[in-house]
């Protein structure tokens, strides 16, 4: 069986092993104040040309956001979110379990526009009522969206844009975001994003890591006392050192991007092959998720060597599915499947 | 200048003071455990055809809805609204600050139906991510609505079907519950309203008491240490006989619906002055609440003698404005406003 | 019966229920954003020789002093108060379920002293463990105390002091404030009060109001957003005129203080009686609430004409009790009182 | 430099490296269902002879805390701890993030007692004020204790019995629990406290895994939904298999046991050695962690070769440290110690 169901199926990189197994008996302070953490804060910085920024390393992404959004608002403030965003819908409610509502827009292809946090803000800051609603405070985006889509540098200063207007702090999720670094269609990088954005973080549990996501902190409201909260949210680490070394492994000479390349590369593939048959797609994603929408008829066969994400039915003769490659993924095995959906849909 | 901005506006039904007055030396026990509560409990009970429920009175709107929300909710759980819920848009977050999301749905006129709530208990219990995702456990309504409308029997009962089906649990918001029993147009009574739903309130405030909403309870997960619930929340008045004093005064013969007709039948008076005049509606409402479409060159003219609620611009030349009568709106105001109304628009 | 248990066992001062009832029938904005309420504010400001303060009114001691800690709190810090005050033993967690650590530190006669506070700082700022700990952020203290003792002018100074120190804000609870100034022993006012602490209140419940807290905040970091806090934790009340005509009508002409006086002059009249007879006390309180350790013998017989509330069996033979008196105490009462205790204790 | 600081200062036990490594290219399911938390599961459920177990991986101890007590207690409940518990002290108030109240009662030796613990729920439910109170529900012990101590077979039956006369739940928090029952005057075994408690948790991270802790659940309470409260809380692990991996490797055959045997044969050897040396001890810890309390006079020459953890300062010439051993502790290293210790103090 071939899994192309998420991008979490694997442990890690066989690098990343060998370096915990090489750093294991040493002996470091917890909590991340050791030496291996300290290393890969300065090669984040670096990399996002932002020598002030904080830099703390988290275990997972549900954890991460409400833990960010902890330290970005005020017990009357809300977060917008594109109603797709996964602190909207996929986080069991962590954000509301922390007090905060999270102010939903109707996504366009998994993405938020200026205008209609310009005009979400405007609703909330009217004279009449301003105080009976939640004060909008922060904006979450993730890049790649949870459908695989991203921003382009002319989008995300909009953005930009319109949370200086409206005094609102901006929050990547980029649980994903090397694979959309890598995508053809980028046309950010990091320091750009570490420039644009108040905070942001560089996922690692879906990027080739055992588990993992780099914060990166520029907005001094957002950094003081970010430790407490990462103890009181339960995520600090005993042996925070893993993740330093991790990250560091990862970062130090690439081997991130290389990755990321490798999986954009074979969803690219999967892609051009999808769109030769004129397979229509739930959503046009330029990163290692792809949604084609199939007809029904191909899919027990199809079953019989691979399985994926059902995302709905589209009609009664067709349903959206999510393949998914990865760091891990096996290029023979993209080729494979290419080659049993030409049989079965050409 | 004559009010119609809203239907708390003036301080309590002249009865209402009388009977604080005549009671106000007497020596009770603290926080609702007197016997004017006691006997306004039993009134309530009575007019519900509800032996069994418990009661309690609580201040204000928003702490009763976070106050019962929070003893209807474990903490992953949500609850379903109209996105013009009260709860979802004018509570400035209590129900997230609570811990918990307000899950919220396209209204129709103000109301949720039953089709929704089902379709949306589908998609979060579904196999795949039903533990990302929080679980629906409870559905809110208010009748009427933040909009004027009102259920009907046969909606209600639609709603009950698929709460049960979906085990959630059902809670009416009757803040102005009085003017939608009061209007042409309703199939509700009391005691259905408390066979039907696991929890309503009767509400005080805006139906001519000082303050006070009156909660009836049926289902037993919700009455369980529901008192502790209060005094957390910081709704146990010290002086709790002030609720009970005035709920019985109001209920106990009459006083209450006797005001709720009043407030409607003035509004139905302009409602059809309005529909005469062919003056568009924002939403066709059959209590105290009208929310006409009006030329904004009228409005300077208008603005001499009346104020009102700003609702919404409809285009560059109309704007969307709420009218509101109480028990507490003189006659004679209505007909002067219906006079001016006819003058400016005819 | 002759009730003695609290000071909210009657309604309000005649004269406030008679202008509430010659201000029924104004119509006036809701929330506390009417002439009323501003009166008030100004007058408040005025007493307290704090023209930059701002006032707002709420409707209890819980809600008040949950919804105060709140502006005062970072979800990582915690309040300093003894272990007997009533946000750490009698709000039912009402602090805790707004995320916050109440940092209970042993009482003295129901007081915080400096040196407790600076020892408890020491401790939760230390190099090894701070990011593990609550931060402490502010210090709770209700003057007068639950057990009715008061803090002196250099207690006040003292906390104060340890307040900058630690960079800590400091916060009275005056639910029962005017008992307090006018206690014989007292050394405070309202300007220095107002001076000295961040954030205060003047209680009215307790003091001859139907209820009402009126909060005074002086640290800008407090007063930012206010109303949008009193909204979420459910305080904001939609008639909020009646607030701002009790504080107007007891504050103006010195009502609160006179009838502060009226309850402190009766307990010290039972306190001297008491003392007379060589009655121990559990606290030597010098304001409106008097704890005399009773023997058990005479209690049967004082309960046929009298009710208080019970604090603590002392030991087989004698228990701690509660005498209350309060602005509706009746000079008569406490006579026929002390006149029975004199009988049954010679 | 030799390090005695804590028992999380390397990674893991090189077994578990190179299972992880051996399933590293596995593809599975993610979020814990997979087979590898399965078989370690089971291996769980046999060991504590609780085929009717619920267990659940989490990553760290604070997280387990939280999740776990929020899977306990209802809005107005609280816990009951040893103001010297994890939970009341060294989490940043996770458990009042959650909104929670830690009922903290002073500690002997680190533990609570029945007596204790019956006194607060008698306090707390009593009729005179018990809805203002917050509702005990559950205790909190750790074993070890924070200051190495562990309860007898004894204490422990008498704290199930007082919790099953005030309706308690009984919540071990194992993080150093191999330890504990490696001791020489261990009285428990898995099956026992399996038994005893409604939920505990069988620590990795303090006794050779890379993290992760264990958490066995018989309460059905407790079981209902509880993976829903670990993704909220942000502690369900994508790559889940990593946390049953590592639990089924060290549980399988013993090796968790012989670790922490070995550990606890260092410490005991430590302290015979101070013993023998008349060291007074700040407390009489039979496990791995051992308090001596130290001439500062020799600390200075100590420090040139080992570290430690500073726990205060006794008196104006000695401070009480702690040396801890683990897993990981050289027989060498802890010889080398008690050498020096004989030169320095005899």
């Amino acid at each position: 069986m071939i899994r192309f169901n998420s991008d979490y199926l694997e442990g890690a990189h066989p690098r990343i092993l060998e370096q915990l197994a090489s750093t294991n008996m040493a002996q470091t302070p917890g909590y991340g104040e050791d030496m291996f953490c300290d290393k890969a804060r300065d090669t984040i910085r670096r990399l996002c040309d932002a020598p002030d920024a904080d830099v703390h390393f988290l275990v997972g992404g549900t954890q991460t956001n409400a833990t960010v959004l902890a330290a970005m608002l005020l017990p009357y403030q809300g977060v917008i979110s594109a109603d797709t965003g996964h602190i909207a819908v996929h986080e069991t409610g962590a954000i509301e379990a922390g007090g905060h509502k999270v102010i939903a827009l109707k996504n366009t292809d998994g993405k938020l526009n200026a205008g209609q946090v310009s005009e979400c803000c405007r609703l909330h800051f009217s004279d009449e009522s301003h105080e009976h609603m939640v004060m909008p405070a922060a904006v979450y985006i993730s890049n790649p969206t949870e459908v695989g889509t991203i921003y382009s540098r002319d989008e995300l200063n909009a953005l930009r844009a319109v949370c200086d207007q409206w005094h609102l702090m901006l929050f990547m999720d980029g649980a994903r975001l090397g694979y959309g670094l890598a995508s053809p269609e980028n046309t950010l990088d990091l320091p750009y994003i570490a420039r644009t954005c108040d905070v942001f973080y560089i996922g690692g549990t879906k990027q080739g890591l055992l588990f993992g996501e780099a914060v990166v902190i520029r907005n001094a409201a957002i950094k003081k006392n970010f430790r407490y909260l990462i103890k009181q949210r339960g995520g600090m680490l005993a042996k925070g050192r893993l993740l330093g070394v991790q990250f560091e492994e990862i970062l130090k000479d690439g081997l991130y991007f290389e990755l990321s390349r490798h999986a954009v590369d074979l969803a690219m593939r999967l892609r051009d092959a999808l769109r030769a048959l004129n397979v229509p797609m739930l959503v046009d994603s330029p990163t290692n998720q792809q949604f084609p929408i199939l007809p029904n008829v191909v899919l027990p066969m199809l079953r019989e060597k691979y399985s994926w994400a059902t995302i709905e039915q589209v009609d009664g003769r067709h349903t959206a599915v999510r393949f998914c490659t990865s760091w891990a993924t096996r290029e023979m095995d993209v080729e494979r499947l290419i080659e049993d959906l030409n049989k079965l849909l050409r």
